[in-house]
């Protein structure tokens, strides 16, 4: 009984997900003094929330769209399209949220991509741009022949699922940067571990656990589509609709 | 040919991983005043060096060992003793790496495990123990039913990877903390990028591409063991040695 396993963990992991991302819209509102787009500090509050919705949250979720079981059936393109479409959603999330960083730092003459967790960071968007663009290109157009789309299809699952791990990453060396940032010269410094210290490395858990089920459920299960007829996987995009 | 190919990753592998070990040694070395083992800041610098040869590049070489072609014809048992003695090693290097942190925090009567770092990192350490007791009692230890094996394997597979993502996720932020502290209240703050930074920010993405190089022969490659009849699968441990 796949369904029935399938959406409790599809139920898990949007509940999982939602809590990533109203945790950190709540962690910025409450301690952080919330958002604004005039490149001041409650611009940069931008950059967590948009970072972990869109490089962890909805990037997870649209990696998923082969594991549901209606995928597994009749043509693939529109999940094809699907899956590109929310991967294209998570990126413009994710430009947003380093324009509200880069912003910020050049409105206070800071600088910007010095940090480790700038170089990992900026090397995780690049890569998924990368990542989207060759799968547009080889399995969404339709000049690609089956060769090539079964010689790519292995790199481009791990570098999904790598992406993901770099995202997390990314994540968790940033908010354990800005809590330095923050609680440092304050009554209650990051090593006393005040409530805004042990709410943002909560966050940062949920962050990974969130992360580990959508690689468990992307690597290890056997929620896949069974692998038909090589040939039946070649769907033009442009011309007959299926 | 396999082995031509395989032996140039080994190669590679190798030296990544080499390189990140000696790097964070002479980052310690060079910038930060070598090592002691007195509970002073020096004996800090062990730290560092034991968590990436440990958690990283000791741990990603024994992730690979079924990876080696040798290793796919004949018995099972001598690869699995040599997996899990490796495994040993890296978590022996681990526990040290650990000592060394804690005996310097608290000598100088600084607060433990209060950073997402340091969160992480507990958790992912205590995730490797569990591994290698499930792996030793499960896969090592003949008491175990080929069923159970064969539900538990991709979980153990699965971890294997999983841990060691976190692990590169736990020295990218703790190479970032470090940073932080190092570089604070100096002539050349971390934002203005002096070499020591430039240096020990390459040292963290050295680490990230040899985790991905390791993830990337355990999950996407060919080079996996063929699965034989299920049954020749079970070598007891204690009695006759094949």
């Amino acid at each position: 009984m796949v369904s029935g396993r399938f959406y409790l963990s599809c139920l898990l992991l949007g509940s999982l997900g939602s809590m990533c991302i109203l945790f950190t819209i709540y962690w910025m509102q409450y301690w952080r003094g919330g958002f604004a787009w005039n490149g001041s500090i409650y611009m940069f509050n931008w950059h967590p929330v948009l970072m972990v919705a869109g490089m962890v949250v909805f990037y997870g979720g649209a990696s998923l769209v082969y594991r549901l079981p209606q995928s597994w059936v009749g043509p693939k393109l529109p999940w094809k399209l699907l899956h590109a479409a929310l991967h294209l959603m998570a990126f413009v999330l994710t430009v947003v949220g380093l324009v509200a960083v880069f912003t910020f730092h050049n409105h206070g003459r800071t600088a910007n991509l010095y940090s480790l967790h700038s170089w990992l960071g900026i090397t995780t968007v690049f890569l998924f741009a990368c990542q989207w663009f060759l799968g547009f290109a080889v399995f969404l157009l339709p000049w690609a022949s089956m060769w090539l789309r079964s010689l790519l299809k292995p790199i481009h699952v791990f570098f999904g699922a790598a992406i993901l791990s770099l995202s997390i990453a990314s994540v968790i060396s940033g908010i354990n940067e800005k809590l330095f940032f923050s609680l440092k010269n304050t009554t209650r410094p990051y090593h006393s571990l005040p409530s805004e210290a042990v709410f943002a490395n909560s966050t940062g858990m949920l962050v990974v656990a969130f992360g580990l089920l959508v690689l468990y459920i992307l690597l290890a299960s056997s929620w896949k589509r069974p692998e038909p007829g090589i040939l039946t996987d070649r769907q033009p995009l442009l011309h007959d609709g299926e």
